[in-house]
């Protein structure tokens, strides 16, 4: 890279930051594709976003974190967003409450769109401009892009939830393809030593905060089964009467399904006799042998249990994960569903990446000696530590880009609506 | 009817209530115009309904009780709509449930108003190829056209309240015309001496059930006030600490307003010390001239008790709107919002008709010797006579072809959402 | 009267109310006999209050509107009681929360007695002392009474329902006393022509303010059933589906039983496919001949419309109530339970009094021309005219010196726990 | 101990037990000595529960696992007790649900303790009788001894939230006796080296499940107070604003703030701008010297934030606590209530037993290699490892002979009316 003639052909880092930019941000409005305006400004519950609301924080995330301090007397698309579309910073200002996005019928998705084209034409220009010197807004950039790559899962889990909610049983698309029969069947137990182990992002790469500091961590022996636990184990569960027997359950497992009548994962359905599952693509048979999804911690603790094993840690989970490949179900291959396996394991876990998160045991806290940054993105991450639990490997909804080993997931044990399952985990005695 | 050249020209019973179905059909889709297919999904509360369910609702309305058992072999245009879009006829079958209106993001606003095409295609075909044979078929027509407006009021008041939840505060309209200054500005009382007096509709134009049958009913002498109360005087009322003064209210409705943190009527704010209003027009300066509105039974209930008076028992409204015109700031005027007085009271009560539907101290029962009708319509009233009250008079967002002298609206003591004010009564002593 | 003989032995005003001050506020303490302090003071749901409770609110009652007034420099037996005691005096001052009447395990029973021992000594002194002229604190101190009588009425239907909150069903008394069987089994349709009629309380006997002025009403013919409706009948409801079809409910009442899951009456149990009933007497088989009770208004009405009847107006009910005995099964005959009928109607309707409270049809509000009194009493009845429904006669809870013929009570459309009962009317046609 | 003379003196396993049994028993119920039987029933919040309640589910449980399975031929107390009283062990059967157990009047107070007194016979004569043969039931008599109490310190916080919400503010004691001035004033920072440490319970004596297996855990350097946070140094915090300041806060912490309006801890309440806290004692003056108390993890978390710490994990404060004193303010001094220091710190912290639980960072889980104990003590801890955070070292309202080191207290990040308070720990960079 130091000839003359490498600099004249090199990418610079305003010219890379921008066109990645480009990509990613053209990936959002790919997925609105299949929805009408009306798909797009409802909210089915609390916890799920309108995808309106979604293409416009993630715009606003640019605008008010980049434009606005970058852009010398920038004028706001519109003044009334920087408080409409803020999602939940404190340090910037008041935000619209969050079970109320799916009132803000107007501005129409269209004006939407456009605040998204504002953005989208002034931050390539200012990353251009900058050359080299963007380099220096590579890490709000870099933030900026992931952020909305997370959004994008969002849109999809959201929408889906919608869509279930109608009793006609949309599909989000009737052209989604499906795989082949599995490669293997059966899941092995593969053996991890005792030892001290390193944990955490290293080097220069992107990662977020909250996989910082690299750190030590001692863990005991333990297996991990090779495969995540498909439908058809799940079923054996059921059948066993897993959801009525309270032995299996944590408590307040067993307070929420009684509470909430849970007699299946989520999105399953007994018609006559026989089970389907509502996916992206419509209701549609339950496969066997693809990964169980839609389950909250409760359900994969319980299953575990069921099973004479027990969820992984996260550190456990991050050491299994280092040799394994990053191939996998991830959002580009266009399933939107978990699929059987294609891999073979050969002595190492497969679909640790991609397919569903895994649910892991370790509820979600920062790290030893975790430095929490300054200004919003302080807010990012560390403000949700509390009474969470980790999620690791990504989903079938998942941009492939977006994922690594050392990524934290995490949600509420109650929550369902994410594609997540389990891989089980035992001691070595 | 005899010679034959009046029944050349004539109108038929067929063809008066075809003519008269597509206008009222018509009106329906006219109050969309202003709206996107995104402001007619979203349900803002569970006691509102989405534009596109009125629409829909409506539809199955008539296919459900006139197209399905007129029509030979009728072939629904969705079968799951029998269920999507029933409101509350069990003895039709199930509903969808209420609070899930707006998650039925399909169909589509162009499939539901596809529907109303289908619909209105068909029941005026019917009604022409039946010529005078229609008349079997005018009662349930009536009810029918007259439920769609009713529902055409409902749009227009769900679709302010959705609007009112946006921070931006967007106007359906912002062409709706205002009126004069107001011909008459204070208010008289008018006395009415004690007597038996018949109330409930009589003859043969159409009336729902709950306005029947036709009795005695025995009243003490009282007095009426000529004009409702208007918002400079509420405004007196609140001066006065009229919301913080336990003395004035029900016990329910302090309760209430403790709880809720109601310091002025629904729709008001203030901003820097000036009252403002939210209207269908968008924010507007308060008129202290135009009648009160969007007040709660309990509200009006007690400004009338601060202001020494009462409110009148439905029987006195009806005794007293007996001699007056039914001229009034209906829908047609198109303002959407009550007006200043533009009548000459000349010792009779003005404004009874159309601005604000009027609260009366009266529980909401049936009639004495009421008989309920037999099939769907009997659930169309009474079942819902407990724990709701009386408003009369119909306001500004009623059509004026709707509304009669003997029309009895309902609503719990706390909704505020509908155009509710009020007039004082009192004993004549 | 004149002799002065008789004025030796004659009672005056003082003596005559202080002696009946003694009897009633005797009664009070004789209830809660088979109590221990710890059922004294647990509150089972919002709506009932602990008999500790019920036993210093009343003495609050007569201090704070009796002694305090009159009583030169009077002291408080403790100052705290004026607002931990004070039910809903808001021109009193301020109340301790209603839901937290059960936290005040201090003062302990024990200092309440002693409160009552201090109100009960200076009472009767206060009205002796002043002889005749006690003549002008005889309408506080006859509202005094009443009021406790009501809470004595209280007193029961709370510990009823608190001892029903118990899996062991204690009983209040094991020594409850059964009737013999009925004296006459069948209901007969008993007619009332049309006419105006007055109702309302005449004469200068003590009746509540909402019990006047006494005034003129119009009524279409009727019938009203001889016999209330009996638990025998109301099994045949049960048996003919009534809580699963949706056609004889209010649209208020399905949605509650749906909530609730309400199959039966409050308080009955099936056991191994016998009826059982919870009575203050404990688990007692259901006996056919009894008067159904515990029934919602909603059941009531339900029950009616499947009968082909209705329920009563107020109106109706006083009327046909007008020529009736005041003889029943009240308090004072130790049932505490409805019982069979041991009168012989012979024309005119039995039962009317006494056993359970008759749901009307009617909604409670204040009578024409009535006037609130001024000060705290004006709080007693007319600010709870609001969403509740009119119940009559009295019940085997009630003393018998309380009840009038003209007395209103009152309750939500839901409320359940009282001796509540129904009479079938129906339109003469 | 093997000679034949020590065996004539010496204590046999059967005889230590009983001893230690009746010990412990006898302090329960000294506990309740200032209370009446209404004090012991009323159930003031769902978490807490009635004294009576604890008193015969103590029993219970000694029923239940000893007597129901030693005793031959055993004969129930009272055969519903074993429904009634039982917490939440699945494995043993139902329960009666635990928000309705102050509505349990009946068996009143008196029957209760006629229970125990059935217990406490049996008991101590089966140990007896056993001898040396006891020792197979040592860990269960030990299990049950310890659960009672920990039931001993629930009763104090219990009753001390009943009486907190009645506004007469009564104390459970009028005569606890204060500490004097603190022996030191300033917390000072110990430095801890990083390193791999064991911790968990080792060794024979008594431990609970979830203290096991001893297991070695990594650690950074870190750094401990010597002192726990103070009321003044609290007080400093809420003076800054901390309350109001989104920054220092998890984002479920302020969002329940918010709701909540908490403002201050639990129990302050402030008078004329002097700070009071209400104690077992009743409302007496802040002492700024005091540990502060009745903290939620929430505002545990957000006060080391604002100092610029953080909360030490449960590693790091075991690791700290090695060398350090058993000494402490336990609820066999009297004083039921925090005190300032009144050791000397010389290098190594104090007040880590006793005074106040203090909140760590950790949230509760089982430790690495856990074995779940069979039958019903495998519901006693590991079920509630969800979605609670783990406290340490007592508090004023543990007996030290219940206390340990490793002993691990949960309870969910929202809970206050623990005596819990913190302490802070920061990373030595």
């Amino acid at each position: 890279m130091s000839s003359t003639a490498d600099a004249a052909t090199r990418t610079n880092a305003g010219q890379e930051l921008a066109d990645r930019f480009e990509r990613v941000r053209k990936a959002s409005e790919g997925l609105i594709a299949p929805l009408s305006p009306e798909d797009c400004i409802v909210q089915s519950m609390d916890d799920a976003s309108p995808a309106k609301w979604h293409l416009a924080h993630t715009s606003w995330f640019f605008e008010t974190l980049v434009l606005e301090r970058e852009e010398k007397g920038y004028v706001h698309f519109s003044p009334e967003f920087r408080v409409l579309y803020n999602s939940y910073y404190n340090s910037i200002g008041k935000q619209h409450p969050r079970p109320e996005r799916g009132l803000i019928t107007r501005p129409p998705l269209e004006e939407v769109l456009e605040y998204r084209r504002h953005v989208d034409q002034r931050i390539p220009q200012l990353l251009r401009g900058l050359g080299d010197e963007a380099e220096r807004l590579r890490p709000i950039i870099e933030v900026g892009l992931n952020h909305e790559q997370q959004h994008q899962e969002l849109m999809l889990t959201d929408i889906k939830h919608l869509l279930s909610c109608n009793p006609l049983r949309p599909a989000y698309s009737d052209e989604l393809p499906q795989s082949a029969d599995p490669i293997e069947n059966d899941s092995a137990w593969i053996d991890y030593p005792e030892g001290l182990y390193w944990i955490g992002h290293e080097g220069s790469g992107f990662a977020y905060d909250n996989e910082t500091p690299r750190h030590r961590r001692f863990l005991e022996a333990f297996q991990l089964a090779s495969l995540p636990v498909r439908n058809g184990e799940f079923l054996e569960f059921m059948n066993d009467g897993g959801y009525s027997r309270p032995e299996f359950w944590l408590s307040d497992g067993w307070a929420r399904i009684q509470q909430e009548g849970w007699q299946a994962p989520f999105y399953w359905e007994k018609q006559e006799g026989v089970w389907f599952e509502f996916t992206l693509g419509g209701l549609v048979n339950l496969n066997p042998e693809a990964p169980v999804c839609h389950l909250s911690f409760f359900e994969a603790d319980a299953y575990a249990r069921w099973a004479g094993a027990r969820l992984p840690s996260e550190v456990e989970w991050e050491v299994a994960a280092e040799p394994v490949s990053l191939a996998g179900n991830f959002v580009e291959t266009g399933h939107l569903h978990p699929q059987p396996s294609q891999w073979e394991s050969a002595g190492s876990p497969v679909q640790m990446l991609g397919d569903v998160w895994e649910w892991t045991r370790s509820s979600y806290e920062v790290y030893p000696k975790y430095q929490r940054p300054e200004g919003p993105l302080g807010e990012y991450n560390a403000k949700f530590a509390c009474s969470q639990y980790v999620l690791r490997g990504g989903s079938c909804a998942t941009p492939i880009s977006h994922i690594r080993k050392t990524y934290r997931n995490f949600f509420p044990p109650d929550a369902r609506w994410q594609f997540s399952g389990l891989r089980l985990a035992r001691d070595l005695l």
